[in-house]
């Protein structure tokens, strides 16, 4: 009999990750898809199916399932709502679409929902029933466990923590349409922003040279000692501690993971986290709360949450 | 056979309220002693004891259990923990002190999580499983319900919506020592500040003629049509709205309810309150979610919920 199997798959705007995952969260195989390709939904789950029964069959393996983390995914109806980052509008059944070509069980969350059952099935925070993981990069996500549940709240749309409103005076506008949401600081782009606000106190040719196409090229200034891209750094952290602290009050975790592709920089941002959070904790929480890196690699964190929602299907 | 009841506790810095509970959630007796009065929390305990076996026994039911909410009480361990408005210092182990003279099961929670299971089992929000209750009055208290469960976090303090931060330059100092903390805006020590901050606007004659004692003189202006006791309800209901859009984000409720002695003037500020909330919400979760006044009376309904604790000792 052959080993069975549950297909992750990791949609992002850009890219899309598959990999094929044992119940012990092995990897058996990884595969990527440029999501931006397809115009259609359709031609899009033409490829994920095509792809998947490949390497099951190539791996000789049973493929007995599929999960799937999307950017505004909704648990409940299998549908990706209205992402503002996918060619695609409206509202996907990616599910339904999954399901018709593999003729398998299929079961959907959000991006960020997918990293949190990562950590916890597979992951440091295997046996918490309290923790939050945040995903940095073009977004901030944020998946939250709750007394041994992910939080889904009444329709399938809690944990996003990037909308919170952190600045109630902030010119810096969200692609949610509001001002002065945790994202406008913390995530690529508000990095971004913030280097070149930092930037613009420097002299002309010091700006040019210096000038960042990207949240990476920040990275390297940083890592070069360059004290602006480090300010830009501290102050994303500090933004993030803050708007922690908020979670941390309404829903007391034991423990924060950071993960997401921002994350590789968070040498320069996690202790200016821990030290803003801190700062804003009522006495009962202060000193108690780790906010640390994802052991698990940030392009496996959700494929391998998106299988569990097949293997483990109680969450 | 007897019939049996369980009694709920409500315990308050200055008063507690006792009611014996049948499993339907009538009150089918009620009792108040003063808290303040007692000097240890042993002869507090004593006063407790007596009274609920004397109405048991004068009602000629039979007491199964005790159910307690009280300020800073934690579930996990049957403690108060440092409660900063009771006189009794340190660590109280008040579940276990009634159990000793009662020899019945005592289980112990806040006393804003008391509310939302009194919400929970004989209130409006029977059958939701996402919702919020927020408790007015000399702290601003929440009890967070998720996926039909009380939000509890790692250690038993999550649900402490007054202490997120709401104004990062705010001057107002918080009684756990920090500032800006959303209690400051919104209780009644909150909405008092606010009033006399509007008030000095006007001549000094008019002041002395405004001057409030309490929240509850503010609350009287108002219902006589005096501006400035509007504009102070009005601006505590913005921040309440703004406290409760960050909520909304993180866990979804699908309905959010207000109680506590300030709620009785709900009148002048619930509108606020939706306004604010609205205009910082995503689009998702945007006319969704109502924020009404809990239909249980702001008196009965931590008892209710406490009582609740072992009703039904599931959550």
């Amino acid at each position: 009999m052959s080993v069975s199997v549950v297909a992750g798959v990791d949609l992002g705007g850009t890219n899309t990750k598959l990999g094929l995952v044992t119940n012990a969260g092995k990897l058996i195989w990884r595969g990527r898809l440029t999501t931006a390709r397809y115009e259609h939904p359709e031609q899009f789950a033409d490829a994920v199916a095509d792809q998947l029964q490949q390497a099951a069959s190539e791996h000789s393996v049973e493929l007995t399932g599929i999960g799937v983390g999307a950017p505004n995914g909704n648990f409940f109806d299998g549908t990706i709502a209205f992402a503002p980052n996918l060619r695609w509008k409206g509202s996907i059944p990616l599910a339904a679409l999954l399901h018709q070509r593999l003729n398998r069980p299929v079961r959907l969350t959000n991006d960020a929902k997918a990293a949190a059952l990562g950590e916890k099935y597979f992951g440091d925070a295997r046996g918490l029933n309290d923790f939050m993981v945040i995903t940095l990069g073009t977004g901030l996500g944020s998946g939250i466990v709750s007394g041994g549940r992910l939080v889904y709240g009444h329709d399938g749309f809690a944990g996003e923590l990037g909308h919170i409103t952190i600045r109630y005076d902030s010119n810096r506008t969200c692609g949610c349409g509001r001002r002065g949401c945790l994202e406008t600081y913390v995530s690529n782009g508000g990095l971004m922003k913030t280097y070149y606000e930092i930037l613009q106190e420097l002299p002309a040719d010091r700006q040019k040279q210096f000038a960042a196409r990207d949240a990476s090229a920040i990275h390297d200034y940083a890592s070069g000692g360059f004290a602006p891209a480090r300010q830009a750094f501290d102050a994303m952290g500090a933004l993030l501690g803050e708007g922690l602290a908020v979670a941390v009050h309404l829903l007391g975790p034991a423990r924060i993971y950071i993960t997401g592709g921002l994350s590789l920089a968070a040498a320069f941002f996690l202790s200016a986290i821990q030290k803003a959070m801190e700062a804003h904790l009522l006495p009962v929480f202060q000193g108690k709360i780790p906010v640390q890196l994802s052991q698990l690699p940030p392009q496996d964190i959700a494929v391998l949450g998106a299988a569990s929602l097949i293997w483990f299907p109680a969450d």
